[in-house]
């Protein structure tokens, strides 16, 4: 007996892990494989082919890691960079500042430019940092696509403009964690040279894989960086690429299976099918939030986030309470506000495979929460203002038309 | 791939076959076993007994069936009575019309008490029965207890009470497909002879396990019956009980570890909770109905049923539909019209192991449905309504406090 | 926990249930579904073009019922036939005792042709009743292909021959239950009339689904035959295939899933390379049998059977005590001597998704079971004698070549 | 469709990943969870008190990572040494070999005692470093166990032995990735500081989890070791365990409860029992390879080791021919051979959770593609010798008697 039963299904609604798709689950509920056997090898290798298409490169070359969020963010550092070498990072939240702490703690001399929670990372003064090294002092700029802590989405094509009209060599390194599967992502047309995801993110697996991609650039960059690492050195991989084996230790064969089917479920509806429906929840969410009289944390209407959205609560109210309650009572799990905005923001994942019913039931959900905290809401409001918006433009599913 | 595949969780609300638990579909995840080891009897002797709770019954003796409703119709008929043996029955809906369908095929003398589709049982003309045979020419009284085609529940204290005022020896056998663990049942105290419900129905699990339950008087009736029967015979079960070996054919091994598992959430959430969570879920949607301006198909308060709302639509509508755009739009599974109400009304199912927040989501899919289909609804306004009622009652979860 | 927990994998070779394929589990390990959605009839429509092919019949009409094996029987018998109608039927074995027990119960003049057990059917007796019944009395020849309690395999083309040289009409019914799927079985050819077999067997589900097909002469006489039946009734069957939604009553979904992937991996490999298989494995067994000086119980190779072999012990043995080690100590769940043969055999089921090494683990836990009960067996003889017959015969995996 | 489809069951007989439990696949087939809601703390506090049972140790720390082997290989030394330290290490075989790579890459200064491909560590050189370092200039023994490639043991009590009687204060850091939870393993009667295993071994889950178990020792060191490291940081996990929210990146939820299953099944085995099992399985394999007149590629019986056996092919045949056809023929999936001993060895793993009579239908298949590939081996002489051994030894399965 799970000693945490409730009635009904839980209301999964941090910002990862996510919901899996019951296909996701079949597929994974499996027994071990032996992983040198020839069909590992033949399935792997259309995984990694799959794989880009979800980062849109067809240049790339990808890394899928038994890790999580922060290996892969480690891989991305160790395997470009050599200690001390001065790189550009942006500092807007709980993730942004946890990657930082890494960057640090690895010897990276990290050159930060900070925002307030709720802006997104501050371009201009990359600009003006880029504009006086002429030098090419900055190795790397490092940023994170989606701040999770924040609902913040940082405009990745802007930097890369930067990058262009300063002709700066710079790396151009992306913590893609919640956006990739769900918010609009050019790998190659950007020029990111390091791009990289969870599997508990969009992509609707469980946890431990850390999908990491290299551009030509960055995987030259590898060849010379210094940065001690071995379980996360990229070269151990492209050697057993070369071989045609692929693995230079054992992955989970369920996670393969289980990525197999992600990428087939998303493939199927159309990533550019998938991305738009992020965008829909999102807005609902926004909407809902505004009928409710709240704030959203983010501060401007251009870095909202369509995979995340923090609510910021009147200041008689502690946010975790409400998060405590969502669990206790309405068997609904939403994310906690982190470290600046703890108990001041509670956070609504609307990431993965999901729809919009499932987000209604979760706003109806925040809306007796909120009734019950103190918070004078009139009940209904934000599930009204988000039905008036996706009732207009949810599209019809086409496998049932 | 699933080619009805859509994003997101299916929002299943027919009223069967229903959600089944994530501990359930985990529990039956299994291969076949021998059900002739010692482990599957002990296994089923305290199912039996388990299983006898959800009856309310002590002196019962419960049969687990490898067959579907409609079989365990056939079982409680064909084991208590005689070809051309006169009973009772009440034609209300869909399915007392198709039990009665059955009860004449299998050559009883049928005496049917209809009721307009949408009011109860007439008891009154049931009490005018029995007043007037003396000679005990009705052999059993046929009651569906929940009417799933269009949500009205039976009062079986009062069929009780006019059998005991008339001292009339009539068999009491009652259909609980849509009620047993549900719906307030009571089967000793009633002085009900068999009772029956379907594995697919609130207990939540996969089709295929009707579960019959025979008072001591229906086993006493067995020995006698000339209905001719092999599959269904109790005869061949009790045989069985009495070595303790328990199957007279092979089982589902998966049914039986499912069982175990869904009767243990039943006992874990406590079976009068999981009956005032029904009736929880049923006012507030019915709160829903009226708010959206709306027509309860049941004509009258009494007969409202707490697991399943048929609303019936304006004229101009079709509500298949409302069935259908909730498939192909929004992931989500209504209950079609059937019969004289084909077209007239869809049906909302709300029982099993479900709670609000599932619900809600539903009801917000249906405003929009609405909306989609030209009827005039406020959006919104059916999810204010049940939130209002539910933020006021929904406890919370025992396990998590 | 299990509290028959051992360690490793049960070692399932009882003659049905039978080892479930990971692939079958992973496909029935879902939430429920609206069977009234498009989707399923659908699916359906697929499932029932496709499960002909197991019969090898092109003509006949199958019916996936809610059921087990007992109750394909009873289908069979009441679609096609009227009380007191003649039927001949043999009598070799437990199950064909059971099913001229259901036959009786069921009104028929039953017409009993007795073998010794461990014989096959006595088809010389056939012959000389049909010669006799000039007047045609004899309604129905109905036979057990494979007898499961004694592994005798019977000569369905010889009794097509027979009705045909006798010009014979009677329906030719056949229970297939442990033989089709794993036995050479040709419906159309050899003119069966109704052959049926149950979930659990070779197609290596759980149980829970019945497959009836039947022939046109079987749909024909269904229509007048006057046994009492509503729930085994074909009639409504064939009124929603016409309708197009298929299902009379709520089917197992999951088993719907299961039948679908049991199907295309007998597709996958081949049907007539799983019934040579079949026979393969059938052979070793008997090698083995062999090799370790008992007897099969089957009197004549004419009448082996490819999906079980019981095993004669010699008298200062009891073949339950065999089978209750197998389970006590090596986690290996044999077949029991039923009735007559109750203590005398022991059998080891080898149908359904199976292969060689499977066997061999469990050949050479019998040896070691035989001499813990002390029966005076040579270690690896039986293991040994399989080899050399399997070594030589076992082809490459097609898939894996 | 898997497009390596085999019938039946695959024998899996690698020396990791092993076989899963039905019990721990049906545990793990479950939907993500908030690993920040109160239940999933709770829950790990009891898995790592729990774990601290299969190193047998009171006073351990153990760390549950989301990684593989090589990870946690990383996690050991990097928490407790410095770049430059001398460590000890013994390279005896592939995994030995890897390791010694690794400490390698990571900066250390790796004084390397190897011995013959098939031996054991040579602790006589151990024991002259040890006596030569008065200077304690010595800050690690790095010693693999279980060396995966040979099938060879090495003996830790010695290594303690040898440790106490120079009283030199280095650290003892080993792999136990196979032998935790399947050879005699005592983390705190033999003095280790840093033990590791992986998820996929003895455990018998998916691969992706890195157990890593410090002493208080080496936690102390933890605190001065300067190696860069930030995601095998054990500071960050013992931050957050002081919290009581335990996790400092996301954890898979599914391998916590597929973790809390294992275990659970192997307390009611019992550990000893377990670890009896193995070496039963194991005395089983050797007598089978010497009834083939096969030898041992581990060159003493002191190294014998009871999880896996590597055996040495006649210089005429291809040990690789033969992995290639148990998988393309058997459905049986053995170890290759590594390195040195590429196509000169096979490998059978016979850990997990495992019984004798999968081992035996993999001694079968053995035997049978010795044949194949040209051996004269006597088919059903291993397994004859297996089973005189275990027909003796095999306990009754408590649970069943």
């Amino acid at each position: 007996m799970d000693y945490v039963y409730g009635p009904g299904r839980n209301h999964l609604f941090v910002p990862g892990p996510v919901n899996i798709p019951e296909q996701v689950i079949r597929a994974m509920n499996r027994n071990n494989e032996d992983y040198r056997s020839p069909a590992v090898p033949a399935m792997t290798k259309n995984l990694l082919e799959d794989v880009k298409k979800i980062f849109k490169t067809t240049t790339g070359t990808p890394f899928l890691i038994p890790t999580t969020g922060t290996g892969a963010w480690e891989s991305a550092l160790t395997n470009t960079l050599s200690p001390g070498d001065r790189i550009v990072s942006f500092l807007i939240g709980q993730f942004s500042l946890l990657w930082i702490d890494q960057q640090q703690r690895l010897n990276f001399n990290v050159d930060v430019i900070e925002s307030e929670w709720g802006q997104g990372a501050n371009l201009e003064v990359l600009a003006a940092k880029l504009a006086a090294d002429s030098a090419h002092t900055i190795k790397a700029i490092c940023i994170v696509h989606n701040e999770t802590a924040t609902g913040v989405t940082n405009n990745l094509a802007t930097v890369r403009k930067l990058l262009d009209e300063y002709r700066h060599p710079a790396l151009f390194l992306v913590d893609g964690v919640s956006s990739i599967c769900a918010l609009d992502f050019r790998m190659d047309e950007w020029g990111i040279d390091v791009a990289l995801t969870g599997s508990q993110k969009a992509l609707s697996l469980p946890t431990g894989m850390g999908i990491v991609c290299a551009s030509t650039k960055a995987l030259e960059a590898s060849k010379t960086a210094k940065s001690v690492r071995v379980f996360f050195d990229w070269k151990d991989y492209l050697k057993f690429y070369k071989m045609g084996t692929f693995w230079p230790y054992t992955p989970s064969i369920q996670l393969l299976y289980g990525l197999r089917t992600a990428l087939d479920l998303i493939f199927e509806e159309g990533l550019d099918n998938v991305i738009a429906r992020h965008s829909r929840l999102a807005k609902a969410t926004r909407l809902a939030v505004e009928a409710w009289g709240l704030k959203n944390c983010t501060q401007k209407e251009e870095w909202y986030s369509d995979t995340v959205t923090a609510v910021v609560v009147p200041p008689y109210i502690d946010s975790s309470e409400i998060v405590r309650r969502g669990w206790k009572r309405y068997n609904l799990s939403l994310g906690l506000g982190l470290n600046k905005v703890a108990g001041k923001v509670f956070r609504i994942g609307h990431l993965g495979n999901l729809n919009e019913l499932q987000l209604l039931g979760c706003l109806a959900g925040v809306e007796m929460i909120l009734k019950d905290v103190g918070y004078p809401v009139k009940l209904g409001s934000g599930v009204a203002a988000a039905c008036a918006y996706l009732q207009n433009t949810i599209p019809m599913i086409p496998s049932r038309i």
